[in-house]
């Protein structure tokens, strides 16, 4: 139930910005899942248990591993019919072939948004993602969080000015992506192996732990001359937070971080991450960025696109796990109708069906048991209210409402029991 | 956006009955899979892409193909921790090794419900999925719905009745099964062949045929003497529709209908078909019915129960081809803001925002175009209201205001813009 309940809240603030629901397959091609991103280990094949009766070739399918690759090749599918910018999300479980333990799944769910441009996207998308995730964790209550955001333009400028060759620019990249693992030294050591001088390399990793508020980091960055790749990365960056602010995030739920690059290869400008305030522990709840290149190798035309993505079956295990959320109730309902006496059951039917057409989430106990015996499974499903009628009561046209955290009870009028149970 | 909506209706009325979400993984192990009414055929199996690397044994890994299966193994493992009776909601994928066509998916959803109890399951519970589905399909709204219930003991006292060996009843319920499929003289055909006398057989076929209101068809047959178990299905089903009105489903949802049999071998009691009486080329859009030894595959305890099961794929993609619902809208947005000149940027992203935070979905036109092109892009995606403000409107302290459908527009002042537009 809290699991569905967090999903509603997120879709409804993913249309709250005009994102549209997509579902595309769990099963997609294999050399589609391949052709981008996936490393075949990862990837879990079909086949169909009786050989013998091989209707279609499910050889070439296998299981989704994220809900980008299945983005891609429905926007090159249907770039025809779409109108862009195509801004969806998508959610629901991928898999990937990992041995099931703590915080990884064999079965996930991540939920996406995305939104894709024809040949180009304008920048004030990337403003919008970090809107819509900020308005999504400000109703999901998990505590204060802070969405990072840096443009990787920024990184790749930094390297060019190191002198670091175009095909270095993917090593380069994941070795700064690791500076939070393997700390600062290392990082340096990487950098040099690949090929900058120890005095660039350290100052890469000085600019990456700079300290200061947004505006004294944009400040400071703009006051650097490291070349046009950088000062471009600079001059999107600024534009981003300009529209993060218009767009009413809270100043204190993002923040520019020149520390964040994100290990995916496919990012080429804006990158976010996103952390609980209290629970750095949990590391990023929810990740994502700018991508230009994604859909190429499908053939044809360039869809640039931006997007983030929350995984939410992780974060949901993390979140019982540090206590930040408590554990499901046993029911949706809120009210139990007890069966004291088989042939009262009319009435309790009766009460339920009109509580139900007034919006409360009602049960009947479903036979006639002792007293006691149906109180336990009341308490052991978590109603709120019971409803107690029994001989005497039905006599005097009353019903016993009794509500069960404050343990007290009211005998009221049977007409009146919709005006003492709301939903 | 449309499929959602229909997602959410039946959640929320599956729940305003007590029924909990479960989420089960979409693998299982095979040897469950295959161990009740899985034919291996229709079963896909995993794989890993890289054989090198087998962490997990696949081999003992295939997607689920329903709900019920996976249910039976929850329940099973789980006896010790739930609360009897247990009632859960479903919904998801399942797959089947189909090869995709015409009203038939690899991948279709399915919504199911289901009560279990252990050892015993109140008749009461038969009832209430009458009373679920019916409250589903009133919101729905997809036109007139009858619910056809029956009783398969009332079948199997017939078969009994007519001399039929208990290791045939499978065989004689999967003949009448077939009535609408083949026709009633087929159907005497396959019964006499099973050991029936052609005299019994065409008195089956003439009950299964019987018309009338379902209190006529009760009495009907009250009347009539085919020995206990005939009689035990003729009570169960007077109680089950007594229950069903006392829930509040009106009369002309529901209907005793004799010639209803459902052909998993596994009911043994009550058994349910959900048909449009405007469209009965649709099928059946919901069945089920009582199981009471789903779960004895898996050893020890009896957990006998009923469910229910929508297969919205099938369900919304015939809904769509008959007109029955139209396609789908291509923004969850109600507002688009254009962008007419960038440097009023912050002007449009504040109106965003502020409709935004009153509820009211809300897109930017991402890029200042010219006017017609955002327009048009208005009309292709179908918002409702367009808000326009220019040079002059942000001079003057004012928006326009565009209804899409009308096509009439007003100027107001920009500080009412909530006034004017509300979700």
């Amino acid at each position: 139930m809290l699991y569905n309940h967090y999903c509603d809240i997120i879709r409804k603030h993913y249309e709250r910005f005009g994102f549209v629901p997509l579902r595309t397959p769990l099963v997609e091609r294999v050399e589609t899942l391949t052709s981008k991103g996936g490393e075949a280990k990862e990837i879990y094949g079909l086949r169909r248990l009786m050989a013998s009766e091989e209707l279609v070739d499910e050889s070439k399918l296998a299981l989704r591993f994220d809900h980008t690759v299945p983005l891609a090749r429905f926007v090159v599918q249907n770039s025809g019919t779409l109108t862009f910018p195509f801004r969806r999300y998508s959610m629901g479980p991928v898999f990937r072939g990992e041995r099931p333990q703590d915080g990884r799944y064999r079965q996930f769910d991540q939920i996406d948004i995305d939104i894709i441009g024809r040949e180009t996207l304008p920048l004030l998308c990337d403003a919008e993602v970090v809107a819509v995730i900020a308005s999504v964790f400000q109703e999901l209550s998990f505590g204060d969080f802070v969405i990072r955001i840096n443009n990787r333009k920024i990184f790749q400028g930094m390297f060019e000015d190191a002198g670091i060759d175009k095909e270095q620019l993917n090593s380069a990249m994941r070795a700064v992506d690791k500076i939070e693992k393997i700390g600062k030294e290392k990082v340096i050591d990487e950098l040099v192996e690949i090929g900058m001088t120890s005095e660039k390399a350290q100052n890469i990793t000085k600019i990456m732990g700079s300290s200061g508020t947004t505006d004294e980091l944009l400040d400071m960055l703009r006051n650097m001359d490291m070349g046009e790749l950088f000062a471009a990365g600079v001059k999107d960056l600024t534009e981003v937070v300009q529209n993060v602010r218009a767009l009413g995030v809270d100043e204190g739920d993002f923040h520019v971080d020149l520390s964040i690059a994100r290990g995916l290869d496919y990012y080429t400008g804006t990158v976010y991450e996103t952390r609980l305030v209290a629970h750095p522990e949990i590391g990023s709840i929810c990740s994502g960025g700018r991508y230009e290149e994604l859909t190429e190798v499908f053939g044809g035309k360039k869809f640039p696109g931006v997007g983030i993505s929350i995984g939410l079956s992780r974060l949901f295990g993390k979140l019982l796990k540090t206590g930040i959320i408590k554990g499901e109730k046993h029911t949706t309902a809120q009210v139990l109708v007890l069966q004291l006496d088989k042939q009262f059951m009319m009435d309790y039917l009766g009460i339920a069906a009109e509580l139900r057409k007034s919006g409360v989430n009602t049960e009947v106990y479903p036979e006639q048991k002792k007293f006691d015996k149906q109180m336990k499974f009341a308490n052991k499903k978590g109603f709120e209210t019971v409803v107690i009628m029994g001989e005497d009561e039905v006599a005097a046209g009353t019903v016993i409402i009794k509500d069960m955290a404050s343990r007290k009870q009211k005998t009221v009028a049977r007409q009146d029991i919709l005006r003492c149970i709301s939903a």
